[in-house]
């Protein structure tokens, strides 16, 4: 089975019996942990930089957020199928971060969205487990139920090594979130108890929207985590995002040694698009796993707050001293030098030791225009 | 004429008139300038320090608060007549930031409030000056027109050189501030145009009375700014504070080599008054020049934003590099990396360099407590 092969119907049953039954095995295809280790997290500025993105800050003062996701990705897929995926700029900080051997880290030469990162990932995976099902966990959420969240990730692994559906994972929603994308739910799917067809993927809805979405019940968020078997992928890849698939297709014959000439040439020619757009919007084998565990994709300063259970009444300190005085609801980042706050609330004050930022929570999305605006003034020391 | 003496009645005439008709010039004795530089300024913390206390804060990034004193000093006084009393603390700091001879520096061995200061200066000028005319300017106020406020120390000097009046600057209030002490006017000095007696001194009134007072116009601010004969306070000193001038006493007849050692022995006895206690509100020969010139103590950070032109509108940046993004009201001292504000109002943000501080301007006045909580908890390093 080759992925340069003409997409199936989408309609169409499983395409690699074959190897299934030479398995023998139908229902213990291989899980395969794809981390997505790409984004730069330019709202959590002064912490995020390109030299330190998102998923190597220590949002709570301890573990990474790639260390988080990393032990989640090895409960799911055990220790010898975890896969990191980042770009070239990084790829340095992630080897240091992540225990992984050489092999792999995929690194990109350059960012191209989570489409090519997912393509690129299942053909070098493919090459080796033919059968295998990946789990893709973007590398900068939280999910503080570890062992839900595998119970959840294995339940669609199976139902992903039995039919070849893509499955996201759909998150209950407790607020009209305006940030999220949101998942309609559709029938559920025959024969895989718990998981839905979706009828439909809304991006990012107006809040009036968001607030009937919630009382519907009836839809869910999209957490951006995904599970399929990798010749599935490839296969709807082909079907709904041929420029995509098409500059792809030679990393399914590259050898090990000459597989990086190969990406490069690829990454040269493929077009950055998110893997919603390219291939779950438009397939007719996407499914739902609804999941009720606490998730966050922890997308601005006050999105942190919450998740670190800032609120009122209640202030958080990571990473050094502070002293509030009548200070209620902020997040303070703190770096060797004490911060002191009198009277001030719903604040986050975060030091980086050389750039220090204040920004009222409510408004803590703004922090990216932030970050435009110094690379507009030429402050790549400050990026 | 010795300090020695006992004081004279009240409202007896001037003491040394032998001494001003041996100089043949009676409207022209020469005015000393007496800065005191011995407050904490615990208030502008983290910027002031034990070691930084407030006169050496450069509040605008320019100059520092002494600096600019220093210079309306030598305006009214002369290059050869400015003195300057700190703590042994400071003297090291100080000496490094004002270019004064070292005989001009008179160093307190620990801090003893205004009555002790002044009366220290007062037996020091007197041995080589005894017709000397004090001005008497706390090293941390800031006052813009120099020229404005030269002229009217100069016409507060005449008449302190004639008659023996404890003249204090009034300075018109412009709103019913509860900070400041307050001052009510009596009859006109006869003989001395502009002068008038002072009828009453009100330490911080509450809003209500502030509000009344600032109607009545009958009030004026008490800035703490003091015109007198070094005689006539002496001598006032002994009549109404004799616990204070009795320790004092051998400072007049101290060899210049022995001061030192003198002003040791007082000052372990010498108790601490601030000279309004110890001397003004007793003394029935108080007078006060109502002034028209913009004057602050600059006492909290509050003030200073005010000072800066901090308001609706308007932040100001001092000392480093700051970027506001939608962020107005805010006084902002930089030291080196870069502040970012965004949505924020009405704070002041000090970044000290080693710690951090972060606080409503309508609250600044708790700053003080702040540091009576880092010494409580042993922050030496801090404070």
């Amino acid at each position: 089975v080759s992925a340069r092969r003409a997409a199936p119907p989408p309609s169409s049953g499983r395409g690699g019996t074959g190897a299934r039954s030479s398995s023998g095995r139908a229902h213990a295809a291989r899980i395969h942990a794809v981390v997505l280790a790409g984004g730069a997290g330019t709202r959590f500025w002064p912490l995020s930089r390109r030299a330190r993105p998102k998923p190597l800050l220590r949002i709570d003062g301890g573990e990474t957020l790639l260390g988080a996701t990393l032990a989640r990705a090895r409960r799911v897929a055990g220790e010898e199928r975890v896969w990191l995926v980042c770009g070239a700029e990084h790829a340095r900080a992630m080897r240091r971060a992540a225990e992984l051997p050489a092999e792999r880290f995929l690194v990109e030469p350059r960012m191209r969205n989570t489409a090519a990162a997912v393509g690129l990932a299942a053909h070098r995976i493919m090459r080796s487990d033919p059968e295998a099902v990946l789990a893709v966990l973007p590398a900068d959420h939280r999910v503080p139920d570890a062992g839900a969240f595998a119970s959840a990730l294995r339940r669609a692994a199976r139902a992903a090594s039995r039919e070849p559906w893509l499955l996201t994972l759909g998150v209950r929603p407790t607020r009209p979130e305006t940030g999220y994308g949101w998942i309609r739910l559709g029938a559920p799917l025959p024969g895989h108890a718990g998981l839905q067809r979706v009828a439909r993927f809304v991006e990012k809805p107006p809040l009036d929207r968001a607030r009937r979405y919630l009382r519907s019940g009836r839809y869910l968020w999209n957490a951006g985590i995904f599970v399929w078997a990798a010749r599935t992928f490839l296969e709807e890849l082909e079907a709904h995002a041929p420029a995509v698939a098409r500059p792809l297709r030679p990393l399914a014959t590259a050898s090990r040694r000459g597989l990086a000439r190969a990406v490069a040439r690829a990454y040269a020619r493929v077009p950055a698009l998110p893997v919603d757009r390219a291939v779950l919007e438009r397939s007719r084998r996407v499914g739902c796993l609804p999941v009720e565990f606490h998730w966050s994709d922890v997308g601005t300063w006050a999105s942190l707050a919450e998740e670190l259970g800032v609120g009122r009444g209640t202030s958080r300190v990571v990473g050094g001293e502070a002293l509030l005085r009548e200070a209620d609801g902020n997040l303070v980042y703190a770096d060797g030098r004490p911060v002191v706050l009198v009277g001030v609330e719903g604040l986050a004050v975060v030091d980086a030791g050389d750039a220090l930022l204040v920004v009222d929570l409510k408004r803590s999305g703004e922090v990216r225009e932030v970050v435009e605006a110094l690379a507009r003034r030429g402050r790549d020391d400050l990026l």
